[in-house]
């Protein structure tokens, strides 16, 4: 568990209000800080992380955030909170429910990107800072970004949105659905209760992780990386014996370790539910934010497709946008990483030297 | 459980030798025939069925197999088998092992897609067959006939292998993998024992089953026929709300239902390992085989570059092939289907009505 500082932003009297109706309390939150907030408190830039990140955005995106990085840590002040609905210090439904004194499991609420934001707002608000230099998420955390942007009109200065999706494709959706349904199905989920039980859904959770490692990841990026090698000394049967089978292993032995499967379940269906301009009002209420977008050639959960929808909608809205596909081999978790010209054209959007816009 | 005829092909004086060492027995087959042999025996053709398919051919590929048809019942004598390790009349891991008294479970030995085809030589030749006018298969059926064409050169007058793949990828090991974890680690698995205790690790193989079929269909197939699509009357949750998980489960529950998990273990397995142009020898044995290769653009399963790799295999043995990409939105499904050009293609290649090969 993260070792950030925690603070409770939403209780009984002031409940965190659900874009779904009714309301959640307590809600607390776990967060980091990088860097200073300058006087001015003009130099603020909030990081909003993906599915199964944390608060420690200068662990898990060191490419990104730290001194010297594109989200230079010497320059700017940089927030990243753990999600509500997460497991690593946020209220999430692991979490006990007041009412009960037991964890919440399925009784926590349905939760929205929306309330992911309406909690980073609060975040915000407690930190005194009102206005970010920007904001900037790979995958969820760009989805957050667009959210926010429409939320709290003018709260956003630069917003970077990498990786990001505004609609889920049905195949997107039906992959998410055989991850969930692999939880769902495991004995040891006990119909969300297993944390009474201090048991864990380690199979469900394991095949969920390997699907979902699986859709990070590209074709070419695995045939580069482990081809039909075999491991040293295996035998042809069920156990493991591919490299690939033993790298998937160890993904999902790890990944049980630090997150929790009703997390992850609330975590992916919000995705799912994500539309934002379903509803025309939503990019008509953007103002003041100036957009970039990026996307991987190689990305086949959310690829440029998806780019290209959030730009084609905000230009209609006459948002100022630049969208970028870059080159790389490793689908979608190159936002993670830096594949050429990448981390550069964040770098100069923070900046405000104009990037080139690829069409 | 199919109707079709059933015959002991290899018994203990006389067992199936395997590919991989030691011997199988008893080996009983069940097979379907379609139409009349001719007196001369020379217009038989061998139909060989995918991973969870059976001898019923003119039921299971009825736009291939039937009077008037490219396979046409009015003029040709069909054979089709289903597989070893197969659940549908065949001999397969939850057969009785002899030994035993009890299913075979994990101890029925690993096969291969050559074990397949000894079994199927064997049924010829117990019909009296020695030469085929054709042998015609789509996906592990198109590999079966690859196979057949190098173990027994020249007895395929004319092969046609449909969205077939000589050599698996990485990703294609990786969510076979995934699916395999998820019903080895079903508690009602039972280490391969559940035959013995009367159940069914339903929600492994729901789970398998639902991961396979996302990668038979394409992702604008499903985009076009769900969307984004709710149920009628449904509500946002964890159950099933979008359309797509609705088609799933019931993919699922229907699968679990006639097919066997350690059939599907067994036959999904032994896809990973074949990789038959890694020996030179492979392709230099076929002889007195003409080849026709079709893929689908919109499959992500055995693509084109999967029958790119087989065409350049086999012209570099000098062996005759022709291949052809045809458009089609349904992804590896495709080879059931009918899209524009491919069933007369088949049918023009069985009839010596040339084809034109598309690069």
């Amino acid at each position: 568990m993260s070792t950030v500082p925690r603070t409770i932003l939403f209780d009984g009297p002031d409940p965190l209000h659900l874009s779904g109706g009714g309301t959640l309390a307590p809600v607390e939150v776990a967060y980091a800080t990088y860097g200073e907030l300058a006087p001015g408190r003009d130099n603020a830039v909030f990081i909003a992380h993906a599915l199964t990140g944390d608060a420690e955005a200068a662990q898990w995106w060191p490419t990104m955030v730290g001194p010297g990085r594109p989200v230079d840590t010497d320059r700017f002040f940089v927030v990243c909170a753990n999600l509500l609905g997460g497991c690593r210090g946020t209220t999430g439904p692991s979490s006990t429910d007041p009412a009960t004194g037991r964890a919440w499991g399925l009784d926590f609420p349905l939760i929205s990107v929306a309330d992911l934001v309406t909690v980073h707002r609060r975040l915000l608000a407690h930190l005194g800072i009102e206005r970010l230099h920007a904001a900037v998420g790979g995958s969820l955390g760009g989805m957050q970004v667009l959210q926010w942007a429409a939320d709290a009109p003018g709260q956003i200065e630069r917003a970077v949105l990498v990786a990001a999706s505004a609609r889920l494709s049905t195949q997107n959706i039906a992959l998410s659905n055989i991850a969930r349904q692999a939880i769902l199905r495991d004995p040891d989920f006990r119909g969300g209760r297993y944390p009474d039980h201090g048991i864990v859904p380690v199979n469900g959770l394991s095949v969920a992780r390997m699907l979902g490692h699986v859709t990070y990841v590209s074709e070419p990026g695995l045939e580069a990386k482990f081809g039909r090698s075999r491991r040293d000394g295996s035998t042809p049967g069920f156990g493991i014996d591919f490299e690939i089978e033993s790298y998937l292993d160890h993904q999902a032995s790890t990944f049980v370790d630090r997150f929790d499967a009703l997390s992850y379940l609330y975590l992916s269906r919000l995705l799912d539910y994500f539309d934002p301009f379903a509803d025309d009002a939503f990019a008509a209420a953007i103002r003041d934010t100036r957009f970039q977008l990026i996307s991987f050639d190689s990305d086949w959960r959310f690829g440029t497709s998806h780019s290209v929808l959030i730009e084609k909608e905000l230009r209609r809205a006459g948002v100022d946008v630049e969208r970028h596909e870059i080159a790389s081999t490793w689908g979608h978790d190159s936002f993670l990483l830096d594949p050429p010209g990448y981390l550069d054209l964040v770098e100069g959007f923070l900046n405000d030297r104009t990037g080139v816009v690829h069409d």
